[in-house]
């Protein structure tokens, strides 16, 4: 037996724990009295036209069957144009991997790029977690390179530590866990420092733009389209969180095309699902896709959500970042002490994860994809919970 | 960029080359007119139950959502109490884990099993090329045991070659490529050497049963299920052939509860799936199968198929497998040879497989999941190219 995966399946990740808590409490005290904000499954469902669009797919069976292993050729050439509709790039379809999901597109990609056990690859703190667990199972391992306070990408942190190992770099934006975008003169200073040390080592550093909350941002914040910005590119893609579908595990791959080679790129990317046991992308779930593939769910309640809960916790003397997207809020935990905040919070019934998840200390994610009656309800414990602190 | 996963993603199987050609045929001469025998993507639809099941479930956008990793409670506990309702094994639902198909369930039981570079993965020779790609990307290597003339297990070639590194043996059953079903007594030999092994070697070798045509045999003809017969298996099962649902991607991973250690093994399996990027089998079909568990295609076309096709190609003084179960006939190449075979075939528009595909020589695969009017318009194109052999 593999004792890395024993290891793996044996520690829960800490989010899931906190939700088996939940589940605990919900059945104790009932569901409404439990403010619980550790999950990152999509609150809204997903929009009506997908409902009418399955109803009618699932009338004839042929769409069960196999696709290409890539993905069926008419998904691959309406995701490729839609993204040449919304951003310069000339993405061609030969280029688009349909995946299953976010993970799957990231293992995908990480399995194409890693070729040494001495190679790393950048993330930037706070980060998913699942992130070490994918570069390492693909052989690689994480260097964590620290934000600046405000959660923006810092270049003289990855000066400090980049060196000729460094193979990729993740950026997740909007991000999970902190609902910032990194704006485009940010972005530009990492990849100013990214294409120098391309230079210097010889051998391309591959981007690898994790987006799956691209169409979830607030206001008319724009998330910049990192091909357009940084030639060795690749952009994974998830339909979870924007069309609420996390269960039905459908994305893709977009291998840049001013990537170096990428044409090879690409069939690495392929041979690397290959013997990960992708065969193809769920099949029904393409054609669903391509048929909606400029709807999104309502974020209204996001929105909403997040507005509250924001001005709740500032007004309570919290220290939080205003959240540009996503769905999380990462609020400063009082005396910078996480998990005895989340402890705390667990009496007044509010499940918060801390960083630590994250590659950080000190703060606590708040996952708001929740009803906003649960919000709302949320605002007299949190400000209890405050009150312990104050007295 | 990793140079393995390049191979594998420019390597296309051989399978996939000939359907390639044939596409190319299709477009000049008419579908109708191609004998199209390369590819295993299931002919008759999915039951009809299937679809009314899809058409009440997607009223519910809530099925979408994420489900635990191994799978929907409810969900697991139908499979294994359908499990258990077919053999008596005393199968719990705690060592069931849903897959997205057999792909993902031989790569989450491959990664769990092997934990060295030294471990050997015993397959039987003809065999599904693939479990080579899915044994070498879990970091173990292969080694081919032959099957006896009749295509059954074959206790003293595996005597020849088993030794200590040996940590796990695939069986498929009923088998891809010679349609061939393994006798319960055949099984017993198989298993009486891997008993004697484990206690020589001191290190249980776990015996992966793959099974994704289970249900799919001709007359009466019984599957013997292995974990009543051997104590250290797990069961690898998949949706898409038996329920025309290949696209879909869904199936599960049952472990034994005889197992030795089987709950650790079980969370080496659902490690294994975080670290190959499985976050949970996609939604809606867990749903859908557990509504129509003990239902499947109607498979009267594989069964007219078999027989037309075995009986014609016997009349031509071929020589072949009556197939017990699945959808593939075995051939025996004229001269024993399989790549001229397939070569002459193609003139009469016929696509086959040469068995170098699937580790041995001298035969071709015809995988009958067409219509009944493709196998008897192939019939005197078949009765053509015999005719050229023998003038």
């Amino acid at each position: 037996m593999n004792s890395k995966m024993l290891m793996l399946g044996k520690k829960r990740s800490a989010i899931r724990e906190i939700f088996e808590f939940g589940n605990k409490l919900r059945a104790e005290i009932g569901a409404e009295n439990v403010y619980d904000f550790s999950l990152g499954n999509p609150y809204p469902p997903a929009p009506d036209c997908m409902r009418e669009t399955l109803e009618k797919l699932v009338q004839n069976p042929a769409v069960h069957a196999y696709t290409s292993a890539p993905g069926a050729q008419v998904v691959r050439d309406k995701v490729a144009s839609y993204i040449n509709e919304r951003f310069p790039i000339n993405q061609p379809s030969s280029l688009i991997y349909m995946t299953e999901g976010a993970a799957a597109s990231l293992c995908s990609v990480l399995y194409a790029t890693v070729d040494s056990k001495d190679d790393k690859v950048v993330v930037f703190t706070p980060y998913f977690p699942e992130y070490k667990v994918f570069v390492e199972s693909a052989g690689a391992s994480v260097i964590e390179v620290p934000c600046n306070e405000e959660f923006k990408l810092d270049k003289n942190n990855l000066l400090k530590v980049i060196d000729k190992n460094v193979v990729a770099v993740i950026i997740n934006s909007p991000n999970n866990p902190t609902g910032v975008v990194y704006p485009k003169e940010n972005l530009q200073e990492i990849f100013d420092v990214l294409k120098a040390k391309e230079e210097e080592y010889a051998h391309p550093i591959i981007v690898i733009a994790d987006e799956p909350y691209r169409e979830l941002v607030y206001g008319d914040k724009e998330v910049p389209y990192i091909p357009t910005m940084y030639d060795n590119s690749v952009v994974c893609y998830s339909y979870s969180k924007v069309m609420s579908l996390a269960g039905e595990r459908i994305g893709y791959v977009a291998v840049s095309p001013k990537m170096e080679n990428a044409q090879d790129f690409f069939l690495a990317v392929c041979g690397a699902g290959r013997s990960l046991g992708y065969v193809c992308a769920p099949s029904l779930f393409q054609f669903a896709i391509v048929e909606n593939i400029d709807k999104t769910s309502d974020f209204t309640t996001y929105a909403n959500n997040g507005k509250t809960l924001y001005n709740h916790l500032k007004s309570l003397g919290l220290d939080c970042v205003n959240p540009d997207g996503a769905f999380y809020l990462f609020v400063k935990a009082p005396n910078g002490k996480a998990e005895e905040f989340c402890e705390k919070a667990k009496k007044y019934n509010i499940l918060l994860v801390p960083s630590t998840s994250f590659g950080v200390d000190g703060y606590v994610r708040i996952s708001y994809c929740v009803s906003e009656k649960t919000v709302n309800s949320s605002l007299p414990a949190f400000t209890a919970l405050m009150q312990e602190y104050n007295k």
